[in-house]
């Protein structure tokens, strides 16, 4: 990519898993005069030191008295709780690239003037959480959700908005409401669906029939890997939305129960399944 | 591979789609000297003659006078038809590749002694049926489930196992019962989970909505395109088995429900269904 004035000069990205880091590395990439600062464990920061990622590790964000940018990547109540502890000596953009908006965004109206917060929320992700699966280039192409709050921080949303175009996502606007109703289907139904399709099969089936499994169920279940810690949140601070997603599909699949033996009515949901995973696929092949 | 002494001279393939096309190719390759023998319509045919993968081409079964191996491969209610129209004036051996066991092998019973059946049911599959998906190599390394009906045709399961081994495939052996009760779960649960997820969030999000869905939703509902021709059969054939699955799966989501405000019950769900997917990958990465 071509260099060009950096929208931030001083990064500090709090969180160092699959998405931190990704933006870390993208960040080297795209703006390499741009320092960046790490905030997370010890054992986290001493791997992502020596790769060369960040230039500078600290293990709070209270420590953080420099930075023009912090971007809060910890499972979404923790980054609740940081954003509330940033300090505001100078002033500064924050955002987050949390699941679920609304918690924080309403957190961010008792914040001080100096701190424009405006939510994020990358979409891509992979397979695997964590550092070592980090990549400069997770969010090339891939939407990037963010969520300004009314007509606060205007200025802040649009320096984010260059930020994230370098990085190589798309930006999108969304209201925080209408996001987390939009990914408690999009994303967060998924993800319990297949928690639960996984549980029960491997409940039912036992280690020995797993392994008489096609790729159906493997593919079907791949979210199943998902750590436990990012979902208890993502759960806890979109409970209505989700909630309103799993009873209509407890609903359909409730409906489709009574419907086994009726050859016309399996007709009807495998002829609308696949109209709308073509909708899906749309672009994406 | 190296060639031996074929098992069977004269192979007949009922069905020429994914499965029925890859065996027909998966056969050139292992026993060049076997002639094979395609039933479908006209239209399906046409187009496989010309690739080369069967010999002859006849639009009916009653019209297969030469044939030791009949296999067939359309959806099972349609086997369960065409197993009786089989000629029985020379010995020969039958199978099917159907997703469910029961329907075909309680049929088979009525078959003169001529007709040794052995239900069969390939574990592969791939994401998009049809003869232009079809692969020599479908079978390579994946379990092939023969369902023999106690003791009968025992030279049959003999020669049928030689036949699946060589086509690159494990033979596994079933009762049909049990069969139909774990594929319930391993594939048909699977399946019609994708089918109804798919539905509900294409119908709760709009084409629009599914643009800014991630590789989540994809991976999860990649069974949805899956024909209803096939699934039609599979579920009027199994329903008391997947009616099981689906009561499980329905009261799993439907307790996951009441527990989005509960952290600790998020995290067990997440727990039990990350080790019951490493469980599931064991030997497949």
């Amino acid at each position: 990519m071509m260099s060009s004035d950096p929208p931030f000069h001083h990064i500090a990205i709090v969180g160092l898993g699959l998405i931190g880091g990704s933006i870390a590395l993208a960040i080297r990439e795209r703006w390499a005069a741009s320092r960046v600062t790490g905030v997370d464990s010890p054992a986290v920061l001493a791997h992502v030191l020596g790769s060369g990622a960040i230039d500078r590790a600290v293990e709070s964000v209270r420590e953080l008295d420099e930075a023009d940018l912090v971007i809060l990547a910890a499972p979404v109540r923790q980054n609740v709780d940081l954003l509330l502890q940033i300090p505001s000596a100078a002033p500064l953009v924050a955002t987050d690239v949390g699941g679920t908006k609304r918690s924080i965004v309403e957190a961010a109206r008792a914040l001080p003037d100096s701190i424009s917060f405006v939510g994020g929320h990358p979409l891509g992700g992979g397979e695997r959480g964590g550092f070592a699966f980090a990549r400069p280039d997770l969010f090339l192409g891939r939407p990037w959700i963010l969520t300004p709050d009314g007509d606060r921080s205007h200025a802040a949303m649009k320096r984010l908005s260059r930020f994230v175009t370098g990085l190589g996502a798309t930006v999108t606007t969304e209201d925080a409401a209408r996001h987390d109703r939009l990914m408690g289907f999009l994303s967060h139904l998924p993800q319990l669906t297949a928690s639960a399709l996984m549980e029960v099969v491997g409940t039912a089936s036992g280690s020995e029939g797993l392994q008489m499994a096609g790729r159906g169920l493997v593919d079907t279940t791949r979210l199943a890997s998902s750590p436990a810690n990012v979902w208890r949140d993502v759960c806890l601070t979109n409970a209505d939305a989700i909630g309103e997603a799993l009873d209509l599909l407890i609903g359909r699949l409730t409906e489709l129960r009574g419907d086994l033996a009726r050859g016309d009515a399996i007709d009807t949901i495998f002829d609308e399944a696949a109209r709308w995973r073509a909708e899906l696929m749309k672009g994406r092949e």
